[in-house]
């Protein structure tokens, strides 16, 4: 079958790569959208660091067993049809959409659905997913929009983690799909004043489109001298952002890191004790912070259209790798194989 | 009158102070007793630095206008007896023993007692205090140990940002008086496993006379390696303890920073994110738990006697500031003018 897969750094299209099989408790299906996420970014270009990192922080429960000399399966944001259940396994009728967090069950164990050597991601035509695990498309909505639960999950997440009140500003420092679906999350959750940050027009105008009352050009100066936020969602994820929040914000700043930053970053302790600050460090989501982004985005409360800015087959994964380090052209681009 | 000013990064004995007059709302005391705070220490040898890092983090509401080249009335944590109250003010007979938050509240506004070309600190014979914030002392508590009140507020504040339930495990690294008020006060909460760790015997035996069920030998390895902490309570202040906690602690520690580093500090961001750590950055204490700590000693909830390692006068406040380098001699120096 078709897939696309990360060879030296770079996306490969391939059309021979062996169809899997599915052990109980598994289900074959097909991949109807899978969305690029930053992180897929990241790891084509600094994938030794990611896997040295992840194994620093696993300590001794071991890392991820990614061998980077050999191709690796990646796609985590996907809906996908039912196509073949494995043995004795109940699940929903073939042809059913249906979306999963990205972790696959087997009798090996646990593996999480990112970065593999082994275990298709849904940069592919056909993929494995766990029967327990699925969660049916409802609604009628649009598997390409249901491609992004996953993302929007993020968002949902970092906002639940901030306990956030709606009649407490929000400043989203960066408008990136992470930026982006935080602000959508907080709109849903009625949080009536939402400001983002970011150098780029289109994602100001994106930002704007998913639930922002106000945006801010990075370019004109910190926005910390326009808002007054009690919650400042980091999306970002780049070193000396932490250390300029701490020094520009409120005292008493609740601050939720959802950038991703791998780099070491250096910041003044003093400022953050000075003013009390708190930080929450997130990542990923729950399943029923998943199940819950999906059903927000069947019900219509969150629209995820104006975020799809570009559709590709599985031969166009590179190119489209590239063009997403342009913020001006695209915010998520589609892989419908 | 009598003081110790710090004069040139020393403490000098003068006596020749001119004796302060209350104001309206104000009181004259005479010291009990004053103990000797870390940060009085940091601030002997640093001053130049702590108010570089102070005008910062304040911006434009100013910083603490005290000029290092004149002589610095200091001293922070104290009870006194009420001598005189000033015009049409009303407050606790005269010989009441009282302690108070350490701020003055002047017709020309509000002023910490912490450093100061003006405003007289606790390390002299006499001071001014504000009617409105005195606290008398109550059941017979010895002013020695109600001149701790302040010190153990700290820890208490540090405790309640915590949030610790009584069933969770708490890891408090470093037992200076910070650390120590910390465990005394999760101590005073009911927690039922608190781990302390530092590298000199007297503190270790010091925080298990305070409350700590485990100490630790700092220099036995890392107490990530013993302790499955759910909140890291971090009294150190030295730039790097910050990452090591993020790299060595479990997914889902809450870290609370009391340890003031005035430095600037490197970590990885991405060891808090994998883990989702929460990081609350802690300083001082609001009025009420200045009041609940010295309830709690009053009521002999926490006893502070095994604390107080020695005692000097006014004259001897110089050669107290260098003894307290030594973790092996001393935890808080009391001085009784």
């Amino acid at each position: 079958m078709r897939a696309s897969v990360l060879r030296d750094g770079r996306m490969i299209y391939r059309d021979d790569v062996a169809d899997p099989v599915p052990e109980t408790g598994q289900v074959l299906v097909a991949v109807k959208a899978c969305g690029i996420c930053g992180s897929d970014l990241h790891f084509a270009k600094h994938g030794e660091k990611v896997l040295e990192m992840t194994e620093r922080v696993a300590g001794a429960t071991g890392g991820m067993n990614v061998d980077l000399k050999h191709d690796i399966f990646m796609g985590h944001e996907f809906s996908a049809e039912v196509l073949e259940a494995g043995p004795d396994t109940d699940t929903y009728p073939l042809g059913s959409i249906v979306t999963s967090i990205p972790v696959l069950l087997s009798a090996k164990g646990v593996e999480p659905i990112v970065y593999s050597n082994h275990t298709i991601g849904a940069y592919a035509e056909r993929m494995l997913l766990s029967a327990p695990l699925l969660l049916p498309v409802p609604n009628g909505l649009d598997p390409q929009h249901a491609a992004l639960t996953e993302p929007m999950a993020v968002g949902l997440h970092a906002v639940n983690k901030s306990n956030i009140e709606p009649g407490e500003t929000a400043l989203v420092l960066g408008c990136g799909p992470i930026g982006i679906a935080i602000i959508a999350s907080l709109r849903a959750r009625g949080v009536e004043n939402i400001v983002a940050s970011d150098f780029s027009v289109k994602r100001r105008e994106l930002a704007a489109a998913m639930g922002a009352h106000q945006t801010l050009d990075a370019a004109d100066g910190s926005p910390f001298d326009t808002v007054k936020a009690a919650v400042v969602f980091e999306a970002i994820g780049v070193p000396g952002i932490i250390d300029d929040v701490v020094l520009r914000s409120r005292p008493g700043t609740r601050l939720v890191v959802a950038g991703v930053c791998m780099e070491a970053d250096t910041f003044h302790p003093f400022f953050a004790i000075a003013k009390e600050i708190n930080v929450q460090f997130c990542l990923a989501y729950g399943p029923e912070e998943f199940a819950e982004s999906l059903r927000s985005l069947a019900e219509g409360e969150i629209d995820v259209s104006p975020l799809i800015t570009g559709e590709v087959g599985l031969d166009g994964v590179g190119a489209a790798f590239d063009d997403l380090a342009d913020p001006e052209r695209h915010c998520k681009i589609l892989v419908t194989p």
